[in-house]
């Protein structure tokens, strides 16, 4: 079973990172991006046998302990 | 216009990353973690009154410059 997680700052939080990219951009030549986020983005493969709810119970444990800074940042995930 | 970019390694290159967050699950009790790979996400504010086309020209140039290492990463864009 895969898993696609996105991790991204929460509204509101500063990105540095996605700035300094948009700065680059800028000196590239790309001038129409008017803003950069980034984020993080994870494949996870679990083992067949679990069940969808099994699964989705999991990955909300494993976002919150591992995956995401819930005080700043907000995860969603798809199992496909 | 938002984007969303996703920067893969390509199949087959080593990820340490997802393999140090693999073995971090597991001691964190996660056993049903069969694999993990780490990419990475960005979200792209682009001006508005860019056609698709132009978007996408603009798009892949940027990945190939700037957002992805193309000898072992890959990317995949999907304009809103």
């Amino acid at each position: 079973m895969r898993v696609k997680i996105h991790v991204t700052l929460k509204e509101g939080v500063l990105d540095p990172q996605g700035k300094a990219i948009q700065k680059s951009l800028g000196a590239l030549g790309f001038k129409s991006v008017s803003d950069v986020r980034m984020g993080k983005y994870f494949e996870v493969e679990l083992r067949e046998g679990l069940s969808k709810a099994e699964a989705e119970k999991e990955l909300v444990e494993m976002c919150e302990k591992l995956f995401a800074n819930v005080t700043i940042e907000q995860y969603s995930f798809a199992i496909e």
